[in-house]
């Protein structure tokens, strides 16, 4: 066991909202209802979706441009108003703006109204190529008030490496902002997403957070899968099923300073650096 | 899609064994009859658990001992008169004899008749740390009757790095006997070493075989969670629930050539090794 350690268990939740790329006042207004609730539910650490106010099929990249904000814009100012109201660490999903030729899709990561950090998605998905720059930062790793988090946005988590590095780098909670395109699971299959973020909390003995979307938008439905993930791996709040939802889950974050697997194994030092 | 090209899908199975360390004799004629009935199924690659004939439980490193065969022992004799009378690709785990101070705990692949490769485990699991010497090479990627196959031992598939690095020399399909130590998964969570074979299928978009045991031996029990993973991560045949079981698939092979993963992504290029 090393580093910080907390006397009592964290409450983190999960806000899967529906987001409405047509409606952008309402998306704002749906995060202060979802945050809210999360809050009043006791919740210390809150995640909404990614590009939670902008909504996610652009139609192409002038629209994208329209939707995007500097770090000073209306949905960072809004999470860091919600964040310093409720003395939260609270993370969510933007449309930045860039100086570049496309905007970046970002999160930003508040915590008791201070941004502490700003990340730039890396792993781009589908169209998202076609009106997005990848960042070239990695993920954030950072002290906040609940402990080491490390925040990257969905289809970052399903890169071993992107998980494996922030938690080298001490990481004990990694959060992921979603947007899940729906997929049609075999009966009894849960959707790979959801299989690959219990796989990261497993093999790393972190803890896992993924807040997905809901709200079908211009013809694309998601797997509304947020789900919560234990150092072992297992999903101890949801996956969610679609539609809006609050996951909750009291997270006690020092036993991913524990990286030992029984008496014998460690994930980090049984690993071969020499073989891979 | 580059590579061999195979016609038709290539039948794999995993045959879960009841292994029982005081009786030598008895698990060398279940491989028998496992694999016979494997075969009369129509197998053409037949994977048994690690450690088959020696058992797993040893007392001490002095029994280890006792149990070690050179590879032209009586188990790699065995394995390769199985897979030259049915002309198959058959793979299984025995405590190799070594010139060290402990055996190893190995595992051989066999081609109609041929030994491919002996392969050491590289990341040995609890008391194993007391009986065996680890390996110091990487796992195979060996260009077999039915395809390109990877093969490695229980504890290493849960190592992200190792499962990436067969993908990226061409692996199509992963095999690992296994010896799964039983766990208590809440209800409705599937143990953690099937959810992590199956997110190393997903990720790496190889299809992923393992061959666990049965039979409780000197107090242990095992999970007996057999199963075989498409490239999506989804278990086309099991997880098996315990007790002897033969689980067979139609695998076509070359869905594990093309890693795109849409129109627009590829799990292996859309990797940011600049930042991980």
């Amino acid at each position: 066991m090393t580093g910080m350690s907390l006397a009592t268990p964290v409450t983190v939740a999960a806000c899967q909202l529906r987001i409405d790329i047509d409606d952008p006042d309402g998306n704002l207004a749906r995060v202060v209802t979802a945050v809210d609730a999360a809050v009043a539910a006791g919740a210390q650490l809150v995640v909404v979706p990614e590009l939670v106010t902008s909504g996610y099929v652009f139609a192409d990249l002038a629209e994208a441009w329209q939707r995007a904000e500097p770090v000073d814009g209306p949905t960072v100012r809004l999470l860091t108003d919600l964040s310093a109201r409720h003395q939260i660490v609270l993370v969510g999903g933007f449309c930045e703006r860039s100086e570049g030729e496309r905007p970046f899709n970002s999160l930003v990561v508040v915590d008791r109204g201070e941004v502490l950090a700003v990340y730039r998605k890396t792993h781009l998905w589908g169209t998202e190529k076609n009106v997005f720059t990848a960042g070239d930062a990695p993920a954030p790793v950072l002290t906040t008030s609940v402990g080491r988090v490390a925040a990257m946005i969905c289809y970052d988590l399903e890169f071993p490496e992107m998980v494996r590095d922030v938690a080298l780098r001490g990481a004990q909670l990694v959060v992921a902002p979603s947007n899940w395109p729906s997929n049609s699971p075999p009966p009894g299959e849960r959707p790979p997403e959801v299989v690959k973020a219990q796989a990261a909390a497993s093999v790393n003995r972190v803890f896992v957070l993924v807040t997905d979307r809901c709200g079908a938008e211009r013809g694309v439905e998601w797997v509304g899968g947020s789900v919560i993930c234990d150092v072992e791996g297992y999903a101890v709040a949801g996956p969610a099923t679609g539609g809006e939802a609050l996951l909750l889950a009291d997270l006690d974050l020092d036993r991913a300073l524990d990286k030992s697997v029984g008496p014998y194994n460690d994930a980090m030092t049984d690993r071969r650096p020499d073989l891979y």
